[in-house]
């Protein structure tokens, strides 16, 4: 049993304006919540099915009927719980010396965010920066696309094209004219700018990259997925 | 305008059994239908709004209003123009010789089928081989998904299992323990077996790999998207 405003709170997290004032977002499903559980994730409250088999955990879990779970999850197929998690405390610490990062300008699909942070988690990229008009991290939608890997991979937000003419490391871009990525000397440490499918890397960026690399194209596709294309190339850099 | 039954039957083509009968599906969008008439792909009808700026094309252009496209449409925003267009007729001939042939096992998500098409277009990749379950290359979601790439590579259904093990080239698989992916010698020729997210390579086809490969993983997140996996090992393939 859920009250009605708690129902509405849970609901309103979807919006990032109130994710903001308050700290907190959702992440659903057996798995993802399993995970966060279990990774020590600080969770303010759990809703639940009485069909979910709870791990050990102190916090309370409130049982809930299968139409108040439909209510508050936004997947097509609700998945057992939802939880209310708080985001951590941001720190401005970012440390770029010896690693490789990875930073984003106006990728607006939040599955090709999530995508993205579990490629990073996915080859030991610990740190994304991301422009301003980036989705949000804790949009419901991003966190499902992560599948858990938003607990390992950090995502601040900045403006960019200020940022990055201050950095002194090499700054990979991804173009369609540039180095062949698969011959390209690889980097100790350095910046990968990736830019959204639609527009690329944008003008007030572009002249900050200083080793422009590229997917070399066989055959007659326009363009790869955003996703596909990070991919690709973080393979290279962190091999 | 459209009658009531044109409508009845362009919202049918979503139906895999529809689309088998009458041999057509749907494609939408500016640019996608733009792409088709330019590459003369055989299109039987075309809806569009008064908006739409038709290309040079003999192919008779049904005007319709808003409302009506977003009857037809299965976008979340229609995009001006709903096109009916005809499959080509199958052959069965498969040429493995001299190339990389991309095999799929089980893949039902349409986003990653669209993604891995695109990926195989992009790559010079020109045939792709799926088992009878993964999902259908004309359902709309996939067409949208290849981003035009459906006209360039070929879609083959089988039964894979009783298919591999009649080849004489070496057979890579995706697989958690496998050679290095990014050490692994460059084939002439090959098939690629490539799994779902949720099943990997099943049981009864894993035997018929000669050639596992594997994506090392530095971090922490457990797996990669079915598109990103592809598209990291099919560049390395075709390098």
């Amino acid at each position: 049993m859920v009250s009605k405003s708690e129902l509405k709170y849970i609901q309103s997290l979807s919006d990032k304006k109130v994710r903001l004032e308050t700290g907190c977002f959702i992440a659903e499903g057996v798995k993802l919540v399993g995970e966060m559980i279990a990774a020590g994730y600080p969770i303010r409250a759990i809703y639940a099915l009485d069909s979910w088999d709870a791990p050990d955990t102190s916090i309370e879990v409130n049982r809930v009927e299968a139409f108040e779970l439909e209510k508050m999850s936004l997947l097509q197929t609700p998945n057992q719980v939802v939880a209310v998690a708080k985001m951590p405390s941001k720190t401005d610490a970012i440390n770029l010396t010896g690693k490789l990062t990875i930073v984003l300008d106006g990728i607006q699909d939040p599955g090709n965010l999530g995508t993205i942070i579990r490629i990073a988690d996915w080859f030991g990229v610990q740190q994304i920066v991301a422009s301003e008009d980036t989705v949000d991290v804790y949009n419901p939608k991003v966190i499902q696309a992560t599948m858990g890997s938003f607990m390992r991979v950090s995502v601040a937000y900045k403006n960019i094209a200020d940022w990055l003419p201050t950095l002194q490391l090499p700054v990979y871009g991804a173009l369609l004219e540039g180095e062949n990525i698969f011959t390209t000397k690889l980097p100790k440490q350095g910046i990968l700018v990736i830019g959204s499918e639609a527009k690329g890397i944008r003008e007030n960026c572009i002249d900050f990259i200083t080793h422009p690399v590229t997917i070399p194209k066989i055959g007659g596709a326009e363009s790869l997925n955003a996703g596909v294309a990070t991919g690709i190339i973080v393979a290279q850099l962190t091999r």
